[in-house]
């Protein structure tokens, strides 16, 4: 059956970071947006925005905020308050603004690895020390090992960052999982960030994004990161916002919110409400490709076996472990021979794990199996 | 002769801080946006690009680049490579970020007084020292004067920070002037960041805007902080640059751009593009309209002699003192009077010179005359 999805919208001349970087030969599987256009109603929504000429200032109305608890609660029963949310440009941002106001100068961070590369980057670009939990695969899935936390904490650790649904990799926590990961925190004063940008963008059947404030005690300090950028593919133009339910973690927040760090931007309140109202019949169908599309990926993984992959419960990113590849020198050879036959993919080491990839199957069925035959072509050749 | 910008059109449910902070019976002349369309090409080129459904991550492109430079070549003489550029979301985040990264531990800056209150925040948040410099009324101009910049520099002095053209006040700083500044400066071993923001908003005949890069000397350390976002009226979608030939210095003001900062939103290089290739026309009219609505601000200061005014150089922001108005508690007591008769000024207190008010005329005449008369009724009772 044709899908939506199945047309490739050409990107050239629209400034794309994901499709300028190595040129029109080169199939893009790497930076994460998706080749898809956002929903009808977002569209519809900027259009008639900008058909009202005038762009001042701009701030987050009480009906926006209504909005984003509504669909908080519909879709994660999970009921906030207004007062507790903060807009910001960035989920990126975000994960920087809890590392340098929530931390102070020798304070000690837990982080996971492999991770998306800014939850290093927000703890070293602040000097703080930070050590790396991994994640062990359990009745197949990339868990967290508990045991391996408790002998990382230092008296001096404040913070423990999350990513759920996780990239790379794309564990859905349990509410099990995160309610011991809650109790491990409190227990110890540490203040949990759970970045959250991929919730809405659960691929296994039958499983739930938990939020992580559904499982902290009401005491608990935390931070809860969350944006549509990435399922409704605005990225570019987008907004997140934070929920922080303790007042004065949320002033530390926001020290230099409007001042250094900017407000969203006009069109990205537009985008996310459009989004919110109108956008679910979309999003089923965008997760019913994106199924597909793993299919695909789970498929070609199982005919090299170089390759491995864990289930993916979540994202549109494949985290592939090429370790049984022949490499001839360094870890990098493989994205870069990948690269030679015209596909690229982000190297693993980004990510704190050399010797995988991650894959972005953000994109046309037909183009995604055109990258696997080229990089088939180039695992076939070092076997 | 009835003007395009004799139009009012409604900003209702557009979620505009101007207009929403006070209510639709309070005729809102505070925060700095208009009430005017921005250029019809500036809304063709949204239209066109949010017709293409997908806004993924977006980068500043070569011919954006060339086309600022040509921009600043054409309006100012002044040619740039397009190395120096940094692309920020505005020129307040670029103010921080000068104060943040360019100034070290223990060093002091000279900010002008009266300024924008982001002068003073810049250097208070990060606790750096900072003297205000003031202006003083010489041939009709408010101008610095350079016996005070020698007073009160200090040993530790590193940053000169200017705001040209002026706001508020609307000086715009002549060649000599500027290059004195830059000398005075030059000899210090002092940085300058150039706020320049209001450069294309020129309402006096026969003087044009010099870039601090004209009168630099070439190994000079400046930062020159541009922006359309005012003079084309969406500084809600907006970006903003900055000009840093030094590639030391603009390697420090880049610290945490992209991670803590966000980079420009995708919408907003359209709408800068399209206001640089097409709005040369629409900006003429402006300027003429906006001459108009001086006009009418001078003639009502000059009926009531409880009011003073300089001439006005640039910006649409008149800056009013109304030290010789009775008032019977404090300075702040007649932004209160007007805002009750149903009128929002800029209390002159937010930019240091509590007996003044800041009026923005960028508004249609007829909206601005009722104003006006609602405030005289104000003055009236007082006088």
């Amino acid at each position: 059956m044709h899908s939506l999805f199945d047309q490739l919208i050409p990107r050239e001349n629209t400034q794309s970071i994901r499709w300028d970087k190595y040129g029109q030969d080169v199939i893009p599987l790497w930076v994460a947006d998706m080749d898809f256009a956002s929903p009808p109603c977002v569209i519809e929504a900027l259009e008639r925005r900008v058909h009202h000429p005038i762009f001042g200032y701009t701030y987050a109305s009480e009906t926006f905020q209504a909005t984003i608890a509504q669909y908080l609660l519909k879709r994660y029963d999970y009921p906030i308050e207004k007062e507790w949310l903060v807009f910001i440009p960035s989920v990126v941002s975000g994960l920087h603004m809890v590392a340098r106001y929530l931390l102070q100068a020798g304070e000690h961070a837990l982080i996971p690895n492999p991770a998306y590369h800014h939850f290093k980057m927000a703890l070293e670009g602040v000097h703080h020390a930070y050590s790396n939990y991994h994640f062990q695969l359990v009745d197949g899935r990339l868990t967290i090992d508990l045991e391996e936390l408790k002998r990382l904490v230092q008296p001096n650790t404040r913070l423990l960052m999350l990513c759920n649904p996780h990239n790379p990799g794309g564990t859905v926590f349990t509410t099990a999982e995160l309610q011991a990961l809650a109790d491990f925190a409190r227990a110890r004063g540490i203040l949990i960030c759970s970045d959250e940008i991929h919730a809405d963008l659960i691929l296994a059947e039958h499983i739930s994004h938990v939020p992580i404030g559904k499982v902290t005690h009401p005491q608990q300090g935390f931070v809860s990161l969350m944006s549509l950028n990435k399922t409704f593919n605005f990225p570019g133009m987008g907004l997140a916002w934070a929920v922080i339910p303790d007042p004065k973690l949320r002033a530390q927040f926001t020290k230099d919110l409007h001042t250094l760090i900017p407000a969203p931007h006009l069109l990205a309140y537009t985008a996310s409400m459009a989004a919110m109202q109108g956008g679910s019949a979309w999003h089923e169908a965008l997760l019913t490709y994106l199924r597909g599309n793993l299919a695909c990926v789970e498929q070609w993984v199982s005919q090299h076996p170089q390759l491995q992959m864990a289930p993916l419960e979540a994202t549109y990113l494949a985290w592939i472990d090429a370790s049984r590849l022949r490499v001839s020198d360094s870890p990098q050879d493989i994205t870069q021979a990948f690269l030679q036959a015209g596909v690229a993919v982000s190297p693993g080491q980004q990510f704190g794990s050399p010797h995988y990839f991650r894959l972005n199957f953000g994109t046309s069925r037909a183009l995604l199996s055109s990258a696997l035959e080229r990089m088939s072509s180039v695992i076939k050749k070092r076997s």
